[in-house]
């Protein structure tokens, strides 16, 4: 297959159906919606949601079912995204190379932009009119999942411990791994569960894509922190070596951009494995698994 | 019946909860999950989700079987009160008489603890060991409106045209309309028409409680600003004539004290006339509506 295509017209299919579930700007008040339109097409490569869609497809299930899924997924990730980059956290002026929220629409803005795009991704999940094809029983597991995995004890808690380990000298491979797990894998996890559920995977299906996901949710942050090394500035979209220059919590700074490699490319294999069983709907997860670690940005 | 003594029951009830519910503070990381804590334990009457429990009771539902809703309102209202105390929003040091979160734990560790109370309040909404006596597609129901109610069309909406009307000179009753039936009428109507929806209640029952909380909804905000005007310091735990010395945008700033006044009292007479058809079962809803225009904290 060809992944690139397939990533391409998928992408191009989430953006769409991002345009059509967010709040129009015509809607009052203008200024919120302007702002959650502005971070969630600032040109984000659609990883969750893509994966939720292939996983969906993996098991044999209809994509546009998991449609709303796959964007609800997204809008937490730019939620996530905008909070991040407020001055009292990371204080960042640009992301993927734009001015970041908080420089183009206030401080005050960018708070409520990323709490109205958290509230959005459960009021999509819990639509009566976009989920007729999902049992309410399954929906319901999906959002607890989604919930759970966004929060204190997943992405939010991923987020606090990066933040408290900033800057300090000792950082150790456990508290490394806890902070990937958490702030970026654990949605990356959910987003090929709730794919599986949504797609009406069985419980094998849906215990083996979840496997795959927790393995590529770490390769996935394993690879940007190499990124973050040997990328040039323009690929990345974000001043390279920023990790290192901030005193990061990174698997390169524990274990070596060797080992760091090695590493990545052991999960990549675990979670091929993973998906074994499965026959060739499976193929666009299997090539984004082996995607992530040759990416370039 | 005893009003004070129900109100009281209630509080305890729901504090107990909301005890049994939070992530415990020996869950790492402990910061966030103190965080939480601290804000949603820092003396709050409950109104949200005791009008919640009330509802269910009033349509001849169990009010164990709403108490995760229940608990999930004040965790959304407690978010909301975080984040709208921050410098880059309302800029408040204090909340009922106690140092607000970012005082506490800083700017950063508030906005998560804000962003984990709301995530929180849907995983509890859709935690399927909490939910046995729900049917799941009203369940489904009861987040679908929570969120809305929440979103950037209901409560973060009305807090957004707050700030932009702050210190405007001239704004009018629209407007001032707008802000409180968003910012604080939106969450108080959820919480009457999901206790109805939870309590089992039929489609007649239920607008019936929503249109007691539409009214009801705005008649507290209005009562707000008129102890904002008439109240103590020490009565209402903040800065008495604080949203004069503001220029916020409230009821007595645009039609005067005396007719924001008949306007409470005509709302409450709208909100008991909602429920004619109900017996002695609302009374507690009765009740409360009475309370609202009297109360002097």
């Amino acid at each position: 297959m060809d992944l690139k295509s397939y990533l391409k017209d998928m992408q191009e299919l989430v953006d769409k159906y991002l345009d059509k579930y967010l709040p129009d700007t015509s809607e009052l008040p203008r200024s919120i919606h302007e702002s959650m339109r502005y971070s969630v097409f600032a040109g984000g490569k659609r990883v969750r949601p893509i994966l939720l869609l292939a996983a969906c497809e993996a098991v044999g299930g209809e994509i546009r079912t998991a449609m709303p899924a796959a964007c609800a997924m997204e809008m937490i990730h730019t939620y996530s995204l905008i909070h991040d980059d407020l001055p009292a956290m990371d204080n960042d002026d640009f992301r993927r190379g734009k001015p970041t929220n908080h420089k183009v629409f206030g401080e005050a803005c960018a708070i409520l932009a990323g709490d109205a795009l958290l509230t959005e991704a459960f009021i999509l999940l819990s639509n009566p009119d976009l989920s007729k094809g999902i049992p309410p029983a399954t929906l319901l597991e999906v959002i607890h999942e989604i919930g759970v995995c966004a929060g204190s004890r997943g992405m939010i808690g991923g987020q606090v411990v990066d933040m408290e380990s900033e800057g300090r000298k000792e950082i150790d491979l456990a508290t490394v791994q806890y902070i990937h797990t958490h702030k970026t894998g654990a949605l990356i996890k959910a987003a090929l569960k709730c794919g599986a559920l949504i797609g009406g995977g069985d419980a094998g299906m849906v215990n083996a894509v979840t496997r795959y996901g927790e393995a590529v949710g770490l390769a996935f942050q394993i690879a940007d922190d190499i990124l973050d090394i040997e990328g040039t500035t323009e690929q990345i979209g974000k001043d390279a070596g920023s990790d290192q220059a901030r005193g990061k919590a990174t698997y390169p700074a524990v274990m070596g951009l060797a080992e760091s490699k090695r590493r990545a490319s052991e999960l990549v294999d675990v979670a091929i494995e993973a998906l074994a069983g499965f026959g060739e709907k499976a193929d666009p997860l299997r090539e984004i698994a082996y995607y992530i670690v040759k990416r370039k940005s």
